[in-house]
């Protein structure tokens, strides 16, 4: 039996640690709505703002990380919390390549910006209403522990594949009918890929809190389950 | 102290957390190879098996995190061990991941096998068999503790950025000289980014493993340093 003073300190520590994730996710959400709206406002700056506050993403990176390590070492955790922390230590990773993917997609608005406008963009921000959506959702489950909220994360990513495949098939008709659009033309394309991505990683921390909770993986399966 | 069979236990597990990720390494080095050679080959046959043995990929994950997870929670490491192990539960996420990508890249070589080939490919199995050597080299660096080796891996990937870069050239230009060929130059474009992020992957688990060893992250810094 520990004494009390240390299961105190576990418990703060814990609560720190669903905190933290919480913050770095919304910090990612915040980097790609910004990210988004450099590309939709052509604003270059807002773009170069979000590329240097990449390093804050980077930065809870390590630190949670780090928190994870310490309640490791320290407290030797079982069962649930056990399976709790290294969830947090692999969702950490997701969340710094998510930043990583808001990085590129200003890097793509930058030189869109230097170019007239191809088109509005109005699938792009649906695109990434959604995926913000996905990594707000995949959390809370994940901090509730919540397998139905996992669930539709899982579900709600057929959408931005869809819309993806949408952007995809508009950006090869403008191709073909005018070869000039060609650069950047191809330019969104990425961007609309990075997003199809970030939706992935949001689905990807969804999927591990299922196999958290419920000990299964539903990863790979073609079908997702009404519940499990 | 612990009794002395318990020790030999832990060993023979730390042992096998070894070789089963070399091993899960070589299985995905292997079907990004498959995949690449069905592409080359025009072998449709070849690119059905490689999606079909995705899941072996996918059994080694689940393997391995439940490996990590007795490990953790049956003789509660500390120090140098608990950082291996914790490393451990990460890499096996970017080497299922890397398993994805091989399947994406059969899934676009069973669709350019219907088509006429626009080229020989020649960039696309070069770029692959650097992201191969990567994967070996970045796991090696893992069990071997080998900060240089990971510092090589870290910088070979840029080998690999250019390559996709001048396939991305190629492929407009293609674009730009006959519209017929869109659809098809995308597909190699799609190729050769799932390589460049199977690199990015490899890259990733290099550093993780400096962050290992040095305690010290050197994720996004633009220069890579000669030795650390």
């Amino acid at each position: 039996m520990q004494p009390e003073h240390t299961d105190k300190r576990y418990e703060e520590e814990l609560k720190k640690l669903r905190e933290d994730i919480l913050y770095m996710g919304g910090l990612v959400e915040d980097q790609i709505q910004k990210a988004v709206k450099s590309l939709v406002e052509r604003d270059s700056p807002l773009a170069e703002t979000i590329i240097q506050r990449d390093h804050e993403v980077n930065r809870m990176d390590v630190e949670i990380d780090d928190l994870c390590l310490r309640l490791l070492a320290l407290h030797q955790p079982a069962g649930k919390d056990l399976r709790f922390i290294t969830t947090g230590l692999k969702i950490t990773t997701d969340l710094e390549r998510m930043g990583d993917m808001a990085v590129n997609i200003c890097e793509r608005a930058l030189e869109l910006n230097l170019e007239p406008q191809l088109k509005p963009y109005i699938d792009i921000p649906r695109m990434a209403r959604i995926a913000e959506r996905m990594i707000r959702e995949s959390l809370d489950a994940f901090v509730r522990e919540d397998t139905d909220l996992a669930l539709k994360v899982c579900k709600d990513d057929q959408e931005v594949d869809d819309l993806n495949g949408q952007i995809f098939r508009e950006t090869i008709s403008f191709m073909i009918e005018d070869p000039h659009t060609i650069n950047r033309a191809m330019k969104i394309g990425f961007i609309s890929k990075y997003l199809e991505r970030i939706a992935d990683h949001a689905t990807n921390i969804a999927e591990m809190v299922i196999f958290m909770v419920k000990g299964k993986s539903i990863r790979h399966i073609k079908e997702i389950p009404q519940s499990i």
